[in-house]
């Protein structure tokens, strides 16, 4: 049976594709969705995309995963430096997870350091670009065999 | 006139019950619920339950204790330990508060030691489990007289 | 054509003019929101005023504001001192952005001296009760032209 | 058999009931003493006080009760904030435990926020007066069944 | 009879407008004194402006200021992050008073996060340029009322 | 009728006069004692003395002050440095107070910059050596009268 | 022509796969070191393994990828956390650079949160077990293309 | 010979007496260098007063005391938090040297209560309000004798 | 003639052989007092015991160990991280002086890293068990020769 | 045509030469100043010396070397850790800057380890007593070709 | 079968018995090395020295003590304080392992005061001088029968 | 006799010349030494240089100096930030020692403004590009005399 894989995408990740693309690129949100969703099914895994501003939201979704999903990615963008609740979150879900981020976050500000996930996954991916989101895939697949 | 007590419970502890039954118990937020009731009736207390993911519906629900109850028990969960917004929140409502923990956040890591809460309410209770529930209920009853 | 404000207002200041009038004084966010339209209105701007307790809610504005408002006025209130969130909403708004405070922070405690709001915002209005609302109306009139 | 409990206080609050009664009330810790003690006899608890303002004499009396009483209570008073030794006997203790304070430490100043006994206790109870010492009586009756 | 406002210009400030015009634009404090001299005039308030390196100075300046101005406009410079002296002698001074930055002093290093002055006046203005000076004086006229 | 001073002093300070002499001299608390007393006499004020190296017994004796002496003179030596139970002391005696030490703690480690006993006394004299017993008498009996 | 990748290792890696193995699996460096050589002829890439306990050697290798390596993937272990010597080496390699580690850093002591390797990478891969060094493969693959 | 003392006073010092009477009494340091001359006088001491609100005037004076002056009583008000080159013109200075603070700086807030001044002075009097003066020219008597 | 040497044992350290045999051992601090007299016997060395969990009575026994002992063993236990007092009291005393811990106190809290007994003692020895006791005797023996 | 160099000297250096010489040696810095002047004659340099204890006439000097001098070595002494306002007005300099100290400042307080400074000019030279004077003369000569 | 024991010694300690005689002694590394090797033939224990400036090198012999060595002591000098490899090397050993230091760090500066060797070794000895090295010995004879 | 002086130079100094020629220059570590081997014999001198990626190497030649050079030249890299060992081993060496930078470290990352070398170096040169080589071998010259 296909497994089923969460792609939770935190605060300000919408605007993806649509502002300084020559930083992130001009794919939005719903194109790498698509990308991932094909990949998936060639690799047997039910790809599911959700982004929200809101920080409880996410969580919903994370306890929503207990039940439905076998891997959680999350990229939990901005919330990733502040959010106990989050991390509070991920550590009920007991499936596979991995940290997502999108550029390196050490070479930002001083207060993007500190992440609230990196102790409550299983790994950590960043600065790929929207590469990412498909190398995890693969991670997925080979993790959830 | 029977009083109300609101008991505002914050993120995660939806999950009550449902996970990790050894540590916390196999009473689901809606069995303490029942419990508070039955004990509220008998002490002349309305007792109101609710449970948000979501920081900003906390502070709706404590906005809208000011003109609806008089007392109100608040396990902000996650939210303690990064929450201004529930702070200011607190602040602003009158009537007797008490911040509820069902364990010793000084048991757990470093982060937890920090609470927004504790600086704006009456009482701290902690450590009791899910009995904290039912304990302050007295507290409560007798503040209120 | 008529340039676009955004008034965005941060948790619990829908409160304002109900609880110690002797502090903020008995207007209402409302009775502040008629007072800005109707200057606004001779200076030609369109005043937009938004309020919300949810951290999320207040980034979804912020969103709008990008394909809308010229202009951002924003008094995220306790989320000034913990939201990097908003803080990347934000930096993504590329029009005219002033940070408001009724009260000067600086008086209160040490946790509200930190502001992640500052950094993205071209200026800085603190300290002058409501009347700071309407001040900052003038500002965004003589940098829209 | 009548379990024991050894409610053990710490620096100054043999001052209770004679200093500042509008905040601490008028009752003396003699006061309280008596009531527990009556409501002890109900619950089937043998409650046994003890004041002191020697550190040492603490940690005496919390040996002893390692092989005389099956819960203690303590508050430890200035002693909460600067004792690894009283922190070492309660950890040697290995009956129910439960810090309790008169007032919110939180409320107070900065170097009050830290408390060597938390992370050796099972519960924290703190900010109900007096009342707190009879509430915790309750706890013990049911925690000691 | 013509209320007084000091404008109290600190370190560096006398260099406004020969050097690095493209970013605080050409105008000298001359010419913004000039400027706010007739705003004043039609607003009824007499405008005096004073620079000085001297952190003494300016200090007897805010002296002076106790028995002969109405209001103080302070732009520190350098010395709001350094002047606990300056601090002192605005706290002595009861008259209207607002803290100005040119720039918002968050966009710039952190030992400028600190203010001295913040915590003693009465509003902050930052980030406005030189239009802020204007700006303060509407401030000053409806405030001095 | 005579007022009473009591001097307290702390650990370790029974070996003045027998250690080092060449930096402390070589008065014993004996020697300062009789001194005081004389002293004393002739202003009009009983001098008590207590030296404990007992941080309990140093509570104790300022609880007795309370309702003894009119005014405190403490040395508390180390404890000056460590002791919250001392402040809490110290606070509850409503006499006049003063913090008294034989040489500057400014001019030894770093762990001496802090006192718990500063905050709570009205005066603090340092450095004058054993000339500071005598002097602070001066200052007990204008400030007694 | 074939790209080249190096691989270097930092200190202790040489024990991989002899010493609990439970944890690390009981693949060797050596193991690792054949499937990454097969994959990358699959990928036209031709893989270096270098493994060292000498901070010095690591950099002496990094000085000469500058002009043999298209790539460096590193895993400098302890060093991540204490050289800044390192961090200059990556820093003047102007290749495609990923930081690796075999577990997640986070999961373990303080010490080993900060990264002097991470700011001057273009990517962090972390806690995917030695499967991370053959998807920094296929990422390098697809970024020298 | 008649040995002379300077008294130096810092910042802020010269509205003494006018402003906050309650607070430090309506005594003018005019009114206090009176009294010095005349306490001076009979104790065979020549007293000088001097009071700047410039950093750089202390300095002055205290290297003219090197020459000048047998003892130098300093009351570096504001500069005594933050001036490393008064510490180092006192640090040159060889006299006998006394540090004097009208109100006790342990009283007000965290950035008074580190001092540049107490490293390099004999001795330190605090909180004995415009006594203090007085007290200290006793001390230097003795001392100088 | 025979040297002495004083064995001073800090708080809970009484429990010694009664709590937690699995890590501590089952010997109590009478046996290894035992021992020790005995390998003391045949080194020449007299050797005395004393524990207590009062911080006052251990500068007593220090102060009295001033004349009476050649050497001084100290396992401050709980005090080794908070007691300046003891510190004072080692540094007067002259003999030489070995700090002593059973566990090594780095494997413990991080507030158990600090200790104000090491840089006044002339050696360390941690982490030896009860072994430790008979292995400083032997140190002693040969230092005090 | 000459260039000229400003050798700007903070607080108390217009004590060299005249304390502690043995530690300074016996120059004064007018004879500094003779020999810089007679070198750089040499270097077709004028040299003009200028001491001060005053932070804002350090200030008013650096803003008349922007007109004036080609270069400014300057030796702030304690005024290097505190000052803002001399880093301002430094970077507001666009000439050749050198930072000089006579001895070491790493080797004295920490609070001499803080340089606001060292940020805003083009080299650093401490430790090399008086000669670094004349070093400097040196440099500016080869950077001013 | 004699069991054998590596002393590590670190960075610098070829120089013992060379530089300052007066505080280390005149012994050299090699004498101290001649001595326990005499000292292990009494006790059945094979000694092997060795000393090395190089950290790489260091962690070299801890790997080839895995499989050679049933004990190691350690000095690892200036390393103990900086090296998180030697930490990780010191980890994987498993056989019994002893912290020495000829002097106690204590005593010297706060960067001394850390030790990442501390947390990975059955037992710390400092301060015993060169003595402490024939010590260890006695112990690991003990520990290893 | 020739006096001879040490360069030493730390990791990735190597690369010197061909890398961002731009702002090193294109002058290489040879072309360096060779411009200052020329000068060192006008000077009569003899200059040695020396680098090293390798910690430990470096170590080795400031013991390889103590019998062989009158003045060593640090340039310590990275290494000046980090290394406990370099500083023990430049405590060790008793010749003139300077600490060069070519760059003003101070103008970088803020890990980069603590220097382990200062602390024990006579004199700090930083920031004259490789200028400062050819400057300190003047002062050496000079000091040596």
């Amino acid at each position: 049976m296909a497994k089923t894989i969460y792609f939770i995408n935190g605060p300000n990740l919408n605007l993806l594709g649509t502002r300084e693309p020559e930083i992130y690129g001009s794919s939005t949100l719903k194109d790498i969705e698509d990308r991932c969703r094909a990949i998936g099914a060639r690799l047997g895994l039910t790809v599911v995309f959700f982004q929200s501003n809101h920080e409880g939201a996410i969580i919903d979704r994370l306890h929503e995963a207990i039940n439905t999903a076998q891997g959680v990615v999350i990229n939990a963008a901005a919330y990733t430096h502040t959010s106990v609740a989050i991390h509070d979150a991920l550590r009920a879900y007991k499936g596979y997870k991995i940290e997502l981020h999108i550029s390196n976050p050490h070479l930002r500000e001083s207060f993007r350091h500190v992440s609230f996930v990196s102790p409550v996954v299983d790994a950590v991916v960043a600065g790929l670009g929207i590469h990412g989101y498909e190398l995890v895939l693969d991670v997925m697949a080979s993790e959830l065999q």
